[in-house]
Parts: structure tokens; C-alpha cells; sequence
């Protein structure tokens, strides 16, 4: 093949034409490599958890259901962007082969183990068998084929911790990288969901920017993901308030503030209707990144301007430049948060 | 009365109990006053556009059917919240009485002529006769009272212009004051939709921001509002392609940017779907501001990490300190868009 595709990859959309791969029903997984793509051995299929949870649903947790129902959505839109849930999930696997006008944002070689960094949803895959699913970690071992465009983004597997465990910490690897960027010294800050996966990397990565005269603060609604916050020792308050209740947040953020509020509020919460308690125990002028993906546009839009709040509020962007290297950096750089991670997603 | 509400006017929330005003089903609107609140006698509801429609339509343009439709609305909710498209709108009306604790953000006296800036979805209002109701501009003329709260904001209804004019340019007072504070000297800006009604007030401030080392590129789908670009005359470029293809739109800026694409983009569109023209035909570590209530959040973030690209991307929130004197301003301003703004909304 000489042939060089478009490097969002138009070139294999099949239905319908003039569509991005991700929006399209279907797109041509025949897998003869264009040459500015990336082949990949996939051996681990890692679906998205809203997608997993439908099919095993559907399936009545029957393997054999699930394993039909998989192949079927790989048959007909030639990838796994489950129709239902308009999820797909990542992937692992060896480089087999790379286009000679491959042009990918970081190097490669044949025979490196990577995940891709962008969904499967918009991946071409060809399944040749499903070895074995993994119900309770949501991954299935494949036997399968996938290409990358040249857009695509990825990361190389450390080697020095499970696949699974760079793949969880892979998975929310912009938040800690967009809390670098947005965190100064000396302020204040809120972390929403600070004991959870995504949460507890924003923690450690906000204390290190605000440093000795900021105050990191940590939310949580159980008593359990405040009491992991408390062990990582990250944040100066934890605070265990339901963070759909605005009203409550914005009093527990004023008293441990003395009235000040705080300047970067960080939501990463997997539940909806928190914008409000986001945007309320931010200062005026302030910022909210918004990194949980249950919010809603017109929530914050609105909600701001119902109260006259004049705030930035930032759209979790999952990438940003060098966010596999920083992540995967943050983990490694503390112990106890290396612990807590091995612990919960080895 | 000598009671003190909340600021966010919570105390007034009759079903469900613990919610703020806005998402409440149901708020009580006794129209004697906490000290904290402004009474205004109100002439003018202005209700959103997919309110009116849909009560048109279920009216079958029946005026009197309307009318009833509407009453029914306020006596259920205390409030002009349409429960099927969840939206309110905005009233006109004149200060009656302000409470002896209320400091509200801005100076206001009895007699002022106020428009409010929040959402009739969260105004107590009691409406006490309906005089008339204008098809074509969305209005209804009433005999009504409601109450502000001391987070609420408003304007004073400028007397150099017509009270529908002054409208117009309110509801989409927010876009041009955060252009201003987005736009640097020398920077290439693009404004989606910038043949619209908060395009154009972008567009002129866009321009006088850049100014002449900057590069001012306006998109419309149509030859209209593209012809209304060029007359104004602020965009160094007029594109007319349709924003709900990313890869035209990302080729036309690349021709006329000479493949630097722009430093920030605007989205001032009435449709979904262009968040990938947006996220595309920006730089990378660019920005996007979506002032464009049709945004996708999941479509924005995902959109961005599905082609690892590092842009930071903001919610438009509808209100920023002075909005409404910046927008204002911004029309008196110029000339020729008060010319066309006068044809258009007057
Ligand atoms: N932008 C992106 O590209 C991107 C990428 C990956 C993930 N995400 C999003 O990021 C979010 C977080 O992901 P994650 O993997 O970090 O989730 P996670 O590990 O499940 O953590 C969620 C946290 O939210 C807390 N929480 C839940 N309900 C709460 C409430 N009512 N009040 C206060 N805290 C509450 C939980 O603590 P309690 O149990 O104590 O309440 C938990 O610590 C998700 O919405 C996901 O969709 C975004
Ligand atoms: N954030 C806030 O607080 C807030 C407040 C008010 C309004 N808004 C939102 O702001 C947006 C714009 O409001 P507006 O009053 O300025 O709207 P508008 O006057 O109707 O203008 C919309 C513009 O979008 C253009 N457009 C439509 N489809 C297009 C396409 N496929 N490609 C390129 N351009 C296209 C239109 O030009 P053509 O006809 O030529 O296509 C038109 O010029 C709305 O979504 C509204 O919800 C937000």
C-alpha cells in the first residue's frame, strides 16, 4: 500500500460520508495499513463501563451472549462503539507495523506495548476471536487487529507496573496534567471527589503547586473516600458533604476558608448535578474545571448566570500535551499514593 | 416585613425542599418583600423562544388558549417556568420597592425601568392581568409584579434606545465582554456564526482587540449573514461554509490563515454539532469559548482527546462583571452596527 489517508482518518468512513470516524455508523476495518496509520496486535480490549454494563445487562450476564454481542457490534460498524450507550473504551497491544509516512505526536517502534488514548469508538478493530471476558475488571482478552491514525494519541506501558494499573491511571491522565497548569501558589483550592481515582491525582498535584501557603480542600460523600483523602494526607480539610447540594458546600467551603472561597475548584465526580455547588464555592473571578463528564453545558452556563457569578468554567479536555508522562509521574513520585493505587487497581 | 431571605433566594422554595429557586418545581410568589428582595412592577415579559413555540404550537395559535396556558404556568409554579422545554425568559419592568438590607450588585432606585438578566425560570412573579400578547416579538404585556433577589442581576434600560433593541442586545450581553477579555494584539480570532445577533457584537470587538496586526475570520452557512458580515466590515475574512463540517471549515480557515489556523475561536451558532469545526480550526494550546447554548459537553471534551489536541475550551457563562454597560456600549459605539442592529431588532 502507498496509499496516505486523511490523518483524522475520513479515509475509512464508510456511512455516512463526510462524517468524523467517531460520529459515523460504520467505517472500513479492512486492515491493510494506509501509510501515515499504526498497526496494532491488540490482546486486551478495555470497554468503557457504561458500555460493559449495558451488554452484560442485555446478556443476563451470560458469557457466551456477551461474546456474540460484542462480535456483532465489531461486524456491523466496524469498530466497538456500542450503539446503545455511543461508548467504546481503549485498548492494549504490540505495534506491528508502521506506515512510512506515519507522523504520530511521540515515537514508536515495532514491537512496543501501548494503549491507544482515544476511544474505541473510533478505532478500526478486527476481532479474530475473544479469548476470555473479564467480567469484574471490565477488559476482554483478544485476539484482534486495530489501526491508529496519525491524530491518534497513545501511551507506551510502564514497565514498571501492571497493565492494569497504567491503564486506570492512563484513563484520567488529563486531570492531574490540567491541575499543573491551573494551580498557583498560595491559593486555594477545591477538589470535588478528591478520594476517587482522578480525584486523588488532582489532590496530590494541586498541594504541590499550591505549596505551604495554598489550602488544598477535598470533598467526598462517603465516609470512606473522605477517609482515603485523610490517609493520602494530601489536603489540608476534607470535607464529607453531598456535593449536589450547593448550599451545603458553599457553607463548609466558607468556614474552612474564613468566607474567601476558593480560586480553582476541580469537580471530578461520576454523578450529575454538581455544577452549582462547583461554581458557589468558587470566588468571583475564579476558575472551575470541570473534568467529570455527567456535566451539563446549559447546567453551568445557566446556573452561573442565575446568581451572577462571574467565573472561567473549563471543559474537560482528556488530552493535554505530554498527559500520559505526567500522570503515570505522579504516581510514581509518592509513595502512598503508589500504595493506594496498587491497592485499589492492580 | 423585617424577614432576611438567602441571597440565592432559597427561602422562597416551596417543592422540593433543599433545591435553589431555579431547579424548584414549585416557589412561593407572596409578593410582600424580605428585606433582602426588589419589588418591580412589571409591563413586559419577554419569554425564551422555545417557550413561546412550544406554547404556540400546543395552542394552535389561539390567543385566548395562550393566554390561559401561560396564567396556568405562573398559578401552578409561582413562576414563568415552562415545564415541557424547562426554559423562562426575561421581564421588563420598573423598580416599586427595594428592601431596607438589599445590595444587590449595582445601584438601582424606585423608578428605575430594569430589565432582569436571570431567568424567569427562577423569578417569583405573580401576573395579575395579561393585556396583550405579540406573536412576532415573543412578548406579553402584563399587569404583573415579581421579585428579584440579591444574587439576581439586571440592567437599567438605556433611554437612547427602544426597549425591544435594548433586549436584543441584553440577552447576548455576555459574548462580546468575554471576547475582550480573550482577544491579544496580533491574534487570529474566528467567530462562528458571527453574522448573528452575538456574533456581530463579537466580530466588532473581536476586531478592535486584534486590531490591525490581528486577523478577524467571520463563518455563516448562509449568503446572508454573510453578506451582513461584509457589510459591517470588521472581519478581515468571510467564510461561507457550514460549521457542522469540521474538515471544510479546517481547510477554509487553513487557506486564509496560511496554515496557522486561529489563536481563538467564538462559537455563536443556533445549531448542534460544531464543536469539532470549533476544536479544529484552532492552534493547538488555543482557546474555544462556546457561547453557543446547542454545546455538547461530552461532544467538546471527547471531540478534543478523540484527536489529541491540546486547546482549552470554556463554558459560556452568560454573565461577566459590567456585561450588560459593555454590550450596550459596544453597539453605540459603532455606527453601522447600530444601524444594523436598529434594522433588525428595533
Ligand atoms: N474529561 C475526560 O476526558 C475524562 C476521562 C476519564 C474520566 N472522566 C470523568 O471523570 C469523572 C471521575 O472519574 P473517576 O474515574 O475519577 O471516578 P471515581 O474514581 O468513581 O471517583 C468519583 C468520586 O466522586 C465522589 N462522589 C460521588 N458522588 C458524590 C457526591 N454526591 N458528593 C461528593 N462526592 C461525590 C466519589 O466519592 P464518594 O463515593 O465518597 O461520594 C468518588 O471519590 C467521571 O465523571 C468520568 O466520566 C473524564
Ligand atoms: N451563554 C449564554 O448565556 C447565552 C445567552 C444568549 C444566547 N446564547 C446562545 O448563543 C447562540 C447564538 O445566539 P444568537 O442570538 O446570536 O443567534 P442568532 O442571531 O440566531 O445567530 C446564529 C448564527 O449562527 C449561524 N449559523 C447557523 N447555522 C450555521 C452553520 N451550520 N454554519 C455556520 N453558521 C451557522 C447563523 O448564520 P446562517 O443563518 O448564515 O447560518 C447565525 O448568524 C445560541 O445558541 C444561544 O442559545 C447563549
Amino acid at each position: 500500500m502507498t496509499k496516505i489517508g486523511c490523518p483524522y482518518g475520513t479515509h475509512r468512513v464508510i456511512e455516512p460520508q463526510g462524517v468524523l470516524p467517531q460520529p459515523a455508523w460504520k467505517i472500513d476495518n479492512t486492515m491493510e495499513i494506509y501509510d501515515n496509520e499504526l498497526l496494532i496486535e491488540v490482546d486486551t480490549l478495555n470497554i468503557d463501563a457504561a458500555s460493559f454494563t449495558q451488554i452484560k445487562k442485555d446478556a443476563q450476564n451470560d458469557i457466551a451472549v456477551m461474546e456474540r454481542m460484542m462480535l456483532d457490534i465489531v461486524e456491523k460498524r466496524g469498530k466497538h462503539h456500542n450503539p446503545i450507550t455511543g461508548s467504546g473504551g481503549m485498548l492494549m497491544g504490540t505495534v506491528s507495523k508502521i506506515g512510512s509516512a506515519w507522523t504520530g505526536k511521540t515515537p514508536v517502534k515495532v514491537g512496543d506495548r501501548i494503549a491507544t488514548l482515544v476511544s474505541l469508538s473510533l478505532t478500526p478493530l478486527k476481532i479474530r476471536k475473544i479469548r476470555k471476558i473479564y467480567i469484574e475488571k471490565e477488559q476482554v482478552e483478544v485476539d484482534a487487529l486495530a489501526i491508529l491514525f496519525s491524530s491518534g494519541i497513545y501511551a507506551v506501558l510502564p514497565s514498571d507496573m501492571s497493565p492494569s494499573l497504567a491503564l486506570a491511571i492512563l484513563d484520567v491522565a488529563g486531570a492531574p496534567a490540567q491541575t499543573a497548569h491551573l494551580v498557583r501558589p498560595g491559593q486555594n483550592v477545591l477538589i470535588i471527589g478528591g478520594g476517587g481515582k482522578s480525584g486523588m491525582l488532582c489532590l496530590y498535584e494541586a498541594k504541590k503547586r499550591a505549596g505551604v501557603t495554598g489550602r488544598v480542600i477535598g470533598i467526598g460523600s462517603s465516609k470512606g473516600s473522605c477517609d482515603r483523602m485523610r490517609h493520602l494526607g494530601y489536603a489540608d480539610e476534607v470535607l464529607q458533604v453531598d456535593a449536589t447540594d450547593p448550599l451545603q458546600v458553599m457553607k463548609a467551603v466558607s468556614e474552612v476558608t474564613n468566607g474567601q472561597m476558593v480560586d480553582v475548584t476541580i469537580n471530578c465526580v461520576n454523578i450529575p448535578n454538581t455544577e452549582m455547588a462547583s461554581i458557589m464555592a468558587t470566588k468571583d473571578r475564579g476558575t472551575v474545571y470541570f473534568f467529570s463528564m455527567a456535566t451539563s453545558f446549559t447546567g453551568a452556563a445557566l446556573g452561573a448566570e442565575g446568581i451572577g457569578k462571574d467565573v472561567t468554567m473549563l471543559v474537560g479536555n482528556g488530552y493535554c500535551r505530554n498527559h500520559a508522562i505526567v500522570a503515570l509521574e505522579t504516581v510514581r513520585e509518592s509513595p502512598i499514593l503508589w500504595q493506594v493505587f496498587h491497592e485499589l487497581y492492580a
